[in-house]
């Protein structure tokens, strides 16, 4: 394993430079204009590369072999789990000139991209051929293809369309020894030896560099509708949004649960307030739904809501009457920046669950968060149709270090017990490797140390993340 | 690497039967009357054991290292590629007693079973509750779950709902090393460090045995319809299969093509006939949709028949009145064994490509094949909204050598070059190793074969299938 806390070899950036032209190593006052996006410590390489093509990326690597240097690659810096944080002595490499939207063929319903394009171009190329990705999240401006592959993205999707590793056919990256695997297939069927695309996948940059990726597409539905529902448990959210899956000629496209702290936080925040909903249920339930534009869809939430109310006569709704009104709840469920305004470094976690797990698992939590400190409110929202919770604690962080473990604890001591897992879609990173350790099966965890020194057994490719230095 | 001519070791028998009970490891007569499924060379190990847990099959593979024995996992044993082949020396492990249905919650929409269980034991307990595994094919009552996540099966609803990677949530295994990976989440969304067990979905018992899984489900529609077109073209069938999946509340659940030579003989074989059907049409569209019990699924075919006559003057169409019907028209594509009937052992291709490429490939194939021999004419049918084709020689096999070569290089000389694979969902086994290592990308054989060596260096797991012994 390299030394990295060493500084750059002798040349070393002369030949980066002659590599890729001087304006695409970036240093010093041209470095410190570019945005280290959610975590500070991402630029601290002091050294940023932006290859413009496979080939120049695989000839960066073998660069880097020879000098020793290891490379911490980055797409839209978005990253929650310290994934891309660099230090002095290491090559940044940022795959933001690979953004192209390639190629897109609307009857075969697959496109293909660079790794540094972001989501929202993706969705713009697709959406003008009446097609989407089937992913979707909140950074969707700045997070990359690459980078999302990379950490194997959820969003508000995955319940209904899988993860990132789901939506994609092909892949092209640059393995810890330079040479290039292109498995660019379009289709969704091969059965033709180990599919490697899927090592790559989520594997945070540690085994290679994504480079190039085929992604499937879906009908982007006509029309879409949304509704905020007021629930009185966890099972009442859980059973309505198995009807709302059965609701005949409607696609569920969205299903996100707010528990009361958390709503009562964002919509103080927002100045949000309907008399449609009764602000003392305990949770909320957001439900997106996709469908023909005939002016359906509110109807069919009408429906649903019948139901709703029959089964759970305590229950309150509000259908969205404008797409200015959408906006407005889902701003309720999206801007989470206004948790950490209110506890600036909180501790955050973001596990999921199978859902006959959920509601235990959180009462479980709440009691011994607060046998902890009478103060802690954990407030808890996410992506409840596939059991995916974010959970933030009430107070400004970082926890001195004995209370985070008692309170990573608290969160994590029983999700693989139950059949969950302790990072459900922000990844590994540098911050989660204890809970990693702390849950995962002894064999997984072996055989995850083995791969890594098997493929890049110098440590080269952003060492620390996933597995330890 | 084991020489896996030689004999079993003195005593490797009796420690079998003591580790196993006797009655669990089958030899001679006991072996003679197991059925050796689609391939006569499958219990030609001579020796058959049949644990009953996943620490039986840690234990017994303990042994094998030690006895330097080499193990042939087994499911349903109807795999198409020769990759459960087995021979004097080598250890047959059939994974058929660990076939329950552990675990089944309508809830959460997941289903934990053994890797013995049958595709449609699976897809009976799941239908008791009003879902199913979404993943179908023709071998349903034989093929095992672990055989169908060794191969990476496919299917006929692929194409809507991925391939059986896209529907596994969890999965344990044994390791070549005797160790247990243990990964039986049941959430979709888990970016907990390298997603190992995609390692071993498609790794064909070369990288480990799978011993249990965790399958995620969806809603069964309530009622089914079924429709045959026939078409002017290629084109026509893609463009007929967008229509159909953009059709309004109701699902797309089969689009099944059969080219003109194909069908002639399946209805030839079966005395099929209807009126409705012009039988001098190129090319057969079979669809299948799900939806509603309301009786709406034939009147939503009817509409979609009026567009594709509108679009295609000389269509022609037929609706399944009956479920009889329904299940006469599925036979004249699923019968594919009556193709065999009639050239017994027929040179068989799986290729997939993406849709844009179809009609090109097909007539490049058909032109060159015609030149090798001019009484070569291709049956091709297949899953037409994925791009698989199977494609089948008419005439009897095997082939000479050299001629087999000439036709492989028509099947697989382009199909990487246009964004397909030469093995869609059939796997490489030993038959399809030749054209893997002709159309693959030299990086990816390079990683496939350094992982290979890497987990198994004794080379004790499936010799010979994927890699080269």
């Amino acid at each position: 394993m390299s030394d990295t806390a060493l500084p750059l070899p002798a040349g070393f950036e002369d030949q980066l430079r002659a590599l890729l032209g001087s304006s695409n190593a970036k240093t010093d006052d041209a470095l410190a204009a570019v945005d280290p996006g959610w975590n500070a410590d991402n630029l601290k390489g002091g050294i940023l590369a932006l290859p413009g093509t496979t080939d120049e990326i695989a000839a960066l690597v073998c660069l880097c072999r020879e000098a020793g240097v290891s490379v911490v690659p980055q797409g839209g810096r978005t990253g929650l789990v310290g994934g891309s944080v660099s230090r002095p002595g290491q090559l940044i490499l940022s795959t933001q000139r690979l953004n192209a939207v390639e190629r897109l063929n609307p009857i075969e319903r697959t496109v293909t991209v660079g790794a540094g394009a972001t989501l929202q171009s993706v969705q713009e190329a697709a959406a003008r051929h009446g097609l989407e990705p089937g992913i979707d999240l909140p950074s969707r401006g700045t997070a990359t293809i690459g980078g999302m592959i990379s950490t194997n993205a959820g969003g508000i999707m995955a319940f209904r369309n899988g993860v990132m590793r789901h939506r994609i056919l092909g892949l092209e990256a640059v393995l810890p020894d330079g040479t290039v695997m292109s498995d660019l297939t379009r289709v969704v069927k091969t059965a033709a030896g180990y599919d490697l695309k899927h090592l790559l996948i989520g594997a945070e940059g540690t085994l290679g560099i994504v480079t190039r990726a085929v992604l499937k597409l879906d009908t982007l539905p006509q029309a879409s509708a949304t509704a905020l529902f007021g629930l009185p448990s966890v099972e009442a959210v859980l059973e309505v949004i198995q009807l709302a899956l059965r609701m005949p000629g409607v696609d569920l496209r969205g299903a996100e649960a707010m528990w009361k702290p958390f709503l009562d936080l964002t919509a103080e925040a927002l100045g949000w307030r309907d008399a449609a909903i009764d602000r003392s249920a305990p949770i909320y339930l957001l439900l997106s739904i996709g469908g023909a534009e005939d002016g359906s869809l509110p109807a069919a939430f009408e429906t649903l809501f019948e139901t709703v109310v029959e089964r759970f006569p305590d229950a309150s709704g509000l259908i969205a009457q404008s797409s200015r009104q959408e906006r407005e709840l889902w701003r309720l469920r999206e801007d989470t920046d206004l948790v950490y305004h209110a506890y600036p470094g909180a501790p955050s976690f973001d596990v999921s669950l199978p859902q006959s797990e959920i509601s235990d698992y959180v009462e479980r939590v709440e009691t011994e968060l607060k046998a902890l400190d009478g103060a802690f409110e954990p407030l808890i929202f996410g992506h409840l149709a596939d059991g995916n919770l974010h959970v933030i604690l009430n107070c400004s962080g970082p926890l001195e270090p004995a209370r985070m473990a008692a309170v990573e604890d608290v969160l994590y001591r029983d999700v693989k017990r139950r059949g969950g897992s302790f990072s459900a879609e922000h990844g590994v990173g540098t911050k989660r490797i204890s809970p990693m350790e702390a849950t995962s099966d002894s064999g997984k965890l072996a055989l995850i140390r083995h791969i890594k020194a098997s493929l890049d057994p110098e440590g080269l490719m952003n060492p620390g993340v996933i597995v330890r230095r």
